[in-house]
Parts: structure tokens; sequence; C-alpha cells
């Protein structure tokens, strides 16, 4: 034992095993106060079961949303010199400048619905390897990355929305569920941006591509993560352990951000338990995604655009719930008769 | 001709005649502007969609959500005499009182997203009629209270959701759906706020009274508004027909809001085109009404509170579609790089 060199995948590995469960008892104040609220039983559906994951990961019996923050985490990828994307890999800067300046998708949502906002940019100058030649990234990297990840939420918030920003991470994302899931590439693999036709032929291939080159590698989820995955991958994983140690709740975007909780949820089921789906992404396989790891979205709206955007406008509806649960009146101080018997 | 008597219904099928139809030249507008958005063309989804539809019933080629309100009526039902209801009626009135208080749910909802809020009380003191021995109102009463539900949103708004309280409607709307699309009353009846099996029985005999009643004159659509209707649906009916003529788009609430609809849509389809379906109710039969009304749910939560929560939770959304089709930069604008052709 003493022999053994430690590598910084174990700390990760050893992070996992740390990993705070639910607060029971906040769920059973939160299940005590609805029935006092004014309305019939269960009939704010899953808002109800909304309210109850809040307190549950928050531990406190009355869950609030008061510093909701969207983080969005950009990096570029070698993989895109395969000709994987609609868009050149300019864009991946020339789309931080437009969050700074307020012009992106995401800005407008996350002004629409009172959320705080922050990009991170990983290297985006520096790509990543080609992940069909080479490896994403050193375990080193990775681990420093997952690091990044864990301190870009230290500025404090109590629900926080997870997204990116990468050309050529579609093909990333679907490569991280092909190593993991299995199966023939092609079902994984989905248009993206919107690439034509052969884009989608270049994609598979090179999906396969990255399959064969690192093997029996990827049976270690870890392993998947800083070979064939990306630095927003790997960032958005620590984000979500971190939250997890934080006590707070994390809503995941779509195809790409989801990866990055399949990976954690590969080393162990409970480690995304605090997590949910803010929505159905239109690239088709996320829907199977989210099927192996038992997640109902809140939002199905056709949406494929990345950038948080259905992450946030879920966290919209995560922040009415709570506001919902708390600041009702109860039967009592309302003076509203309840259900005959 | 001269000597034909015109009914008040009449008014009301002449009215439903002069509807203005889509501004396509709008449509256009957005969809030009949508081309040169800084994102993959078709990633928003049905956001996209929705800032069509805003665009096509406000005729106006930059659609704008900066007065959305909440209408929420309210009403009381002779029905519930036959024990229809989990809760008695005199909740009606302290309903009233805990809107008016800020208590509610969809206090909270309208707080969270700045939605307006009014409450229309339509005699809530007064039953209609018990539909299973007698006419809900009378067609002068139904016109009247149509009319009412038109000059509720005379204060201005540029997007109207509209909800109901009542206790015992749920009833109605099985009622009023039964007869406009026959089949088994059990079919179009459930639980509402939450009936045992005892009650659910008295809910489906109640209904098949009301049918049994009304006979034949439950052809006309108007009609069934009147006979097994209630003042709250005649009021959203009519508020649905002023938000068309006054260029208004509609966000329906759910299983009893969407009856109100279904009355409109029986007389003409294209009268409910500038309406959209908030949410898709946990009433059962919900769905089945949405699909004859060509509707597809923006949200599914499964929620069954009614007073205008689903619609409201929706106008939230809609609120969102609209800034960011108004507020996001251009591909120009932001000096990002199209895709690559």
């Amino acid at each position: 034992m003493s022999d053994a060199v430690s590598s910084p995948f174990d700390d990760i590995r050893r992070l996992i095993t740390t990993m705070p469960g639910p607060d029971e008892a906040a769920v059973e104040a939160v299940r005590m106060r609805d029935r006092q609220l004014t309305k019939p039983a269960g009939s704010l559906g899953r808002l109800e079961w909304i309210a109850e994951w809040l307190a549950a990961w928050q531990a406190k019996p009355t869950p609030s949303v008061d510093r909701p923050l969207v983080c969005v985490f950009a990096a570029s990828h070698g993989v895109t010199a395969k000709g994987v994307s609609a868009f050149p890999s300019e864009v991946n800067r020339q789309m931080l400048e437009n969050f700074a300046a307020g012009g992106a998708a995401i800005n407008q949502i996350c002004a629409a619905y009172g959320l705080g906002f922050k990009v991170f940019d990983l290297a985006i100058d520096m790509p990543t390897g080609d992940i069909t030649e080479a490896e994403a990234m050193d375990e080193k990297a990775c681990v420093a990355t997952m690091a990044f990840g864990m301190e870009a939420i230290a500025g404090g918030t109590d629900l926080l929305a997870i997204g990116e920003m990468g050309i050529g991470n579609t093909t990333i994302a679907a490569a991280i569920y092909t190593a993991l899931y299995g199966g023939p590439a092609e079902h994984w693999v989905g248009r993206g941006t919107g690439v034509d036709d052969e884009g989608l032929r270049r994609k598979v291939a090179a999906v396969e591509a990255a399959i064969a080159r690192h093997g029996d590698h990827l049976k270690d989820p870890l392993e998947v993560l800083r070979r064939v995955g990306g630095r927003e991958i790997a960032a958005m994983a620590g984000a979500i352990l971190a939250a997890r140690l934080q006590r707070i709740p994390v809503v995941l975007d779509g195809y790409v951000a989801t990866s990055a909780a399949a990976v954690l949820h590969a080393i162990h089921p409970s480690t995304i338990d605090h997590c949910i789906a803010g929505h159905l992404s239109a690239e088709g396989a996320h829907q199977d995604v989210l099927a192996r790891l038992g997640k109902i979205p809140l939002l199905a709206l056709g949406m494929r655009l990345g950038e948080g955007s259905g992450a946030a406008l879920a966290a919209g509806l995560v922040k009415a719930a709570a506001a919902i649960h708390r600041d009702m009146a109860t039967f009592g101080q309302a003076g509203v008769s309840e259900r005959l018997s």
C-alpha cells in the first residue's frame, strides 16, 4: 500500500465517496408545509416535487432560490479538424465576446428570469487533442480542469444551472456516450448545430475512430472523460461535484452538459442525485441518455442551442416553485376550508 | 328576414365572422430576423415558433411581451349540490380573499415572472342552475357574461393568460366536452381537486344526467355553453374573442379553461388560432381535448390546480421567448461567423 503511487484521479474517486446524501428531515418539513398550503394536495405536480428536491439537497426545511446562477463553460476541440461542425472554430472566441456583450440567447434568458450568469474560458484558443488520434487531455490536466470547475461556483449560489459552448462538442458528447454505453456510434451522434448528411457521416466516423483508438482504456469513466472528452465537460463534472459538497442543487442543460453528469453517474449513480435535467434536447440521443440516468426533463421545447439555455429556462421554473412553496398562505392563515372528509 | 327575431347569440356568431387572421408579413419579418440571430437556425425550437405566433396575432414585426396579464374568472355552480367536489362551495369566496391577499399559488407565479394579475368575481355567491336539472344560465345572462369577459381585458395587455376558479367546475368542463365530443361521460370526467371513487361516480352521474336533461339542444355549441357551462367559462370565451379582436395572443390554462376555447372551436376552428395551450393538465382527458383542438401544450408538469397557474408559468416562457427574439445580437452586430456553406 505504501508503495502505491496515488494518481490525481484517485483524489476524485475519494471525493465521490464523501458526498453528502439527501436531507430527509428537510424533505419531510416541505411535505408537511405543502399539505397546509391553500391548494388541493398534489395539484402542483412536479412543482411540489421540485420543492422537495431543493430541500433535500440544500438541506433546508424551507428551500430558497434567491441567488440562482448559470455557469457556461467554453472550450475548443481538436476533433473539429475532422469537419464535424457546421460552424468554424473561430466562433468559440466570437461567442465568448457575444456572451460578454450580452448579445446571446442565454443573456436574454438570464435577464428575463433574474439569474446570475458567468462564463468560464477554458483556454479557448488552445484546442484539446483530436480524440480520433490522441488523448484529449492528460490525467493531470483533466483533474486540474475539474478543480477549476469546482472553484467556479465558489462565489456562492443556491441553484446552479450548468451549460457549455464549444464548436465540435456534440461529437465529444457522442463519443462519451458511445464509450459509456456501447452500441453503434450512429445511435449517439446527431446533427448538433445542423450538419448536413456528409457532416453527420464525418461525426460518426470520428466517434468510431476515437472509440477504436482508445479501446479498453474506456472502461474507466474518468479515462473516458480525459481521452474522448473535453475541458468544458471536465469542468462541468467538477462543478457538479462541488455543488453536491456545498449543498447546491444543479440543473443540467442538454445533450452536451448531460455527458458530464453521465461520466459521474457511471462512477456511481448517486453522484448526480442532486441534479435534475432542465430540458429534453432535440438532439435525438438525449432522451436515451436521460432514461439511463433516470432523469425526467422539466421542459421539452425542441431546443438544441446549448450555452445553458434549456437549464436557464428550467431554473426559472425552479425559482417559481421555490417561491410558491415559501410564500403561499396556509389554509389556516387564509381562512380557507380544507377538503371535506 | 325583417321578421326574424335576432337572438343575443346571433351577435356572438356575427362577431366570430369578423375575426382578423394572422399577420403573415409580421411572421415573415420574425423569420428574417431569426435567421440573423447568433445561434444555429432552429436551435431554439418552440421558442422560435412562439415569437412567430406572437407576431402573427399581435400583428407586429417585432413582438413584445411588456404587459402580460393573468385573468382569473371565478364563479359558483349549482351542480355542487350533487356532491361532485372534494371541497365545500364556501371555498369560492375564501379563495377570492386569498387571491386578494396574495396568498394563492397564482400570486407567487405572477410575482416571480412579473405578470399582471386580475380576478373577476362572477356573482360568486349566486350559483348557476344545477345542470343536471336546469339550464346553467339563460341566453341573455350567458351573453352578458361573455360581454363581461370581453370588457375584462380592456385595460390593455400584450399577452393574456386566462384561468378560472370555481368549486365544481371540472364537472362543468366534463359536461361541455361530453356534449361537444360525445362518448361516455367516464372518458371526460376526472378527479378534479381530488374526489374519491364515490365522488368520481357522482361526477359521472351528474354529467350523464346533464346530457340527458338537455338532449338535442346540445348540438349548438353556444347552447352547450349556457346549458351545461358556467359563468367563468362564458367569461373566458368572451375574453378569448375580445383578445382576438384587440390583437392580443392568449395562453390557455388547463382542463377547465380549455373548455371555453373548445366551445369557440366548435363554432369555428379558426376562432382559437390565437390561443396556445399553456400546459397539459394532470386531469386525464385534457390531452384528448388538446389533440382535438390541435394544440401542443408548452408545459407538462402534472399540474391540476387551475387558477391560471399553468398558463401563468407558460406566460413566463413566452415572455422569455419574446425577449430572446427582440434582444439577441445578429451575426453582423456581434461579429460572429455564420455557418460554413
